[in-house]
């Protein structure tokens, strides 16, 4: 049996939460999301992030969620914009265009995008009624190659969505690496302050499934519960998502968990730097895409799982590794070992 | 605090499947249904169903199932029959609509619809090209008022569909307690016989979330994944479906869970046949719907939680009592003795 | 070669269009709905309803002013209230359904939608977030069976709507028959005063193609014009449209060509009044439902083009006959000859 | 007044239509394109392309045709590759995406798509069910550049089509452009044996509205009239649009349209080859795209209509310059003379 370090969902849900779902089986609760686990949840996630008036709504995975936020907000005529890298621009199955509307895919740097692409969208956009009009951008934080947002990064977005009449999204399903990587000046409250939406990534963080939409404006009135039912996201037993949050909110469990998963891949990058391997992209969180010769690469897929993200060139392809709340240190020591062995 | 009749899925899951999720948690498993638990899930369906021809796809909740497949199965200008108490037609905030197909509402007898007026909707819907075309009848057993379809009933409705090229699809979220019911004459292999395609609730029967999408014909090509990963439907640890079912469909546990369920509201039906109630529909799984006198519901509403469903008449409404896999006797017994106090 | 009484459509445009074209022909215009002509046409418009803040847009037809309006004034989850007779509901292949919108069906009294019937659904329609939100009414005048809306009714349709915060909407295809009927009490005013929408239709009324729908509200914004551009109606030479338009709404033209329409219905109605015939609708425009035998309906369409619109009984079939700007008297007398022959 | 080069759809229709609609006018036909002058014309272009088979719909404009084509061929997890410039891309508000689409954008070379692009697209786009799936290659010809496909690069790229499973789709907005091109080596014959689908466009060779939709395979089925009909796109009098391609398609006059066309831009080609100016690209159709200095566009500007299309440096700028079936000589001369001025 091979160790993975493919993604971070190849476990079930962090101990504590199985624990929790033990406790509380036979306690009946209401259905819909109206149970008092994901009410109180709902009450820490406010907390967190010092936003009182923000609502936040529980669904089961990331594609939901993005589609559910971008679908709600936008009118029939409006665009998003977002980077090549972009999660929803080649991995979602065209569940954006699915619901209607255009993506503009902006360059990429270092997994970024960047204010210059966004006024440059803006701009060109605007031969009514014959162009779709932008109106969301759309971020990953920590994006799909590791790398994650500065404060000021943020804010200068923030500062340009709200001088072009443009409203930002913050895709967080690796949340939680983001906020925990030693570089990161962005707090929990910056969140809610300078996005007008995000999502709290939960799957890839320990919970058997579950996103934390929160929208911080109240632009969004009451419809979005009808729209989270009409699209087939809203589970009966809503429980099983309020009290993961609950469990991860509770005693700092969810900060801990994406500390965990950087901290082991730090090692890794570590290793493979003290080789003099170079890298794909710039990264901080629990992702890494080390460049290795085709043979090393087949050498180490012997014993370990893995995405073989881009051949780099005839001979050298990029890696995907991964680690998560879950992987233990001995993997890591394993993987380090062969890697050593190379 | 009061003790619920409302729903069925009031409680977490049955303590099998914790049992399983605890086992199995740390195991490492490929993401996106791909693991090695739905795939033994799927095959233990398959030989149920004997139908080994069959496409099984877990999916997270019976609205999102139902859209999938009718979004799926339907061009753009094709329609859905159902009858008026149908779950699709008022309870699910136009999510088939919502896919872009009208549903046309034929009257429900007991819950259910008959031939004639397929035959009518198939007759009168032929004015090309400025009606939509009728293509998939909708039927859900047990259906939304308690009852039940007979074999014969089944068999009669699918000739009518293979008579007016129409597809025949069942909505199963009660699947357990319309199989255990003690009038049902219908087998497992029945199922992928005389319906296109039909879901296996589990939500509703033991699982923390989970509905298995059977479809019985070739027809369906391998599109389907696709359009599951499109609309959000596609969890990453899919593991968390596929093992539910696995130890739903392990020793016979779905099927026991059903008749729990049954028995415990053919207890309740007998105290309120002795009393003389009458009820809004016939009934014979988890469900009733006993019309009591106004007073008499407030007074059982003092320790009792569930729906009031219709107003009969100016004193008298019907109320909506439910039990399932987790119901306790203690629970039907202190509900009986209420009523006899009444 | 038959005469026709089988649509209002059968003829190309009034004289007066071909003119007003031949004399424009090689002028340069600006596209899309932005020449001259348009322009002028929207202010005659907006005066004749006395509603100088009105928006006024030119499509191509009833369906697609039907799905534009709907689609776009829609939220994803709210519905539509019409009645059982309406155009929207199966003459137009699910395209409001195909917008993702459900319609809920209400009963029809002589073709004529009810505030009972509204107050209904709006107070049905309740189960926040299980059930879509009823927000539009939708109505048309003339009505399908001809008959018409008085201003009472009207009003208190409006009161209706304002009362349960839904918006009015009427589908004005025939709107010329039903404002130059001898029995309507309504005025041009009124329709921008007790409607929140309507359209004004020419293709039934002696244009070659072209709706003029009308936003007598505020709310709409800027928008519908992108959504029209999406929808594939936008039309490059808009002017085709405009001069339609323009020349429709000067010198009361539009107006003398629906009452040339009912004035030879009305001979015709008279006849059949005398043979006294019966009808399946009351109606007092350019639509007639006589209820003939089998063998009646037979020997005139022998020389005559027209729907058999409804089997009445074994013996009986209720046709449909329609006149138009366009029919001549020596038709109206070919056919009351006909009749009295029979 | 000036004079208008700004597009081909400036003036109304030519001569021989108006003559023809007044010839017709009150000829009672049925309605909604069953009329016999429709009839007549889809035998006409069957017989023009050789494709007796064929499948022949009339609608009203070029993003209708579009996303009523590509609307009705994808599944709804399957996407479009075009180039940069392809119209759909940028200029029709997004009405593909709004058909719940993906559009793979590939480089435009001189206004074309090539084949190692769709190559390149249909190779990456693999990770089922993760990616949507590349199923038609969308090209316009002329192009939106002025340019047009050689019978070889055609013929290549339906080839390319072919081996990956994709289909072929050309909007001929400006066919009648591109097969009159004096460097043209396309038949009409060719058109249907090397695309699946095509539209022949009508609004800009001389019609008031309408394309001629053409499917030359039979996969299409039965169901693209219900398609119509839903999207709104079903004239009432279609009689209307086949009128006109009736007269287009007899005596050639589609083709004498075009040249006509041509020919007037090839005058003011040589003006401004002759002056030694340089053009944004190689164009041989009725659209030409000078690079003037701004100040030259300025004074152009004061007698003549056009778009300024690209702002090229600081000091010069793209105009596009459009001539049609009604651009007569003077106004070439005009504008050559204008020219020489500079």
């Amino acid at each position: 049996m091979k160790l993975s370090f493919k993604n971070d969902y190849s476990e079930g849900a962090h101990p504590a939460i199985l624990e929790a779902l033990l406790q509380t089986n036979l306690t009946q609760q209401a259905g819909y999301v109206l149970d008092e686990y994901s009410s109180k949840a709902k009450t820490l996630i406010r907390e967190r992030i010092a936003a009182p008036e923000a609502q936040v709504y529980f669904v089961s995975g990331g594609t939901q969620a993005n589609l559910l936020v971008l679908g709600y907000v936008l009118r029939p005529y409006e665009s998003i914009i977002a980077c090549e890298s972009a999660h929803i621009t080649d991995s979602e199955t065209g569940a954006i265009e699915g619901t209607g509307h255009k993506i503009h895919i902006a360059p990429s740097v270092n997994g970024k995008i960047t204010v210059e692409s966004i006024r440059d969208y803006a701009t060109r956009y605007t031969n009514y009624p014959h162009q779709v009009k932008p109106r969301v951008v759309y971020i990953t934080n920590a994006t799909e190659v590791g790398s994650i947002y500065t404060l000021s990064e943020l804010k200068a977005l923030y500062q340009c969505c709200q001088d072009l009449d443009l409203l930002l999204y913050m895709d967080g399903a690796r949340l939680a690496h983001a906020m925990n990587a030693e570089q990161n000046d962005i707090t929990w409250e910056d969140l809610a302050r300078y996005t007008d939406a995000f999502y709290i990534g939960g799957t890839k963080n320990g919970a058997l499934i579950g996103e934390a939409i929160v929208f911080g404006n109240p632009f969004i009135g009451n419809g979005f519960s009808y729209y989270i039912k009409q699209k087939g996201a809203l589970l009966a037993k809503g429980r099983l998502l309020g009290l993961q949050f609950l469990t991860l909110f509770q005693n700092d469990l969810y900060n801990q968990l994406g500390r965990h998963a950087n901290k082991q891949m730090k090692c890794i990058k570590e290793a493979f730097d003290a080789k003099g391997v170079s890298f794909l992209s710039e990264t901080c969180t629990n992702q890494l895409f080390p460049i290795l010769k085709n043979e090393e690469v087949a050498k180490l897929a012997e014993d370990f799982d893995f995405y073989e993200w881009k051949k780099v060139d005839e001979l050298h392809t990029a890696i995907r590794l991964i680690t998560s709340w879950a992987t233990p240190t001995e993997n890591v020591e394993a993987l380090i070992k062969a890697l050593n062995r190379l």
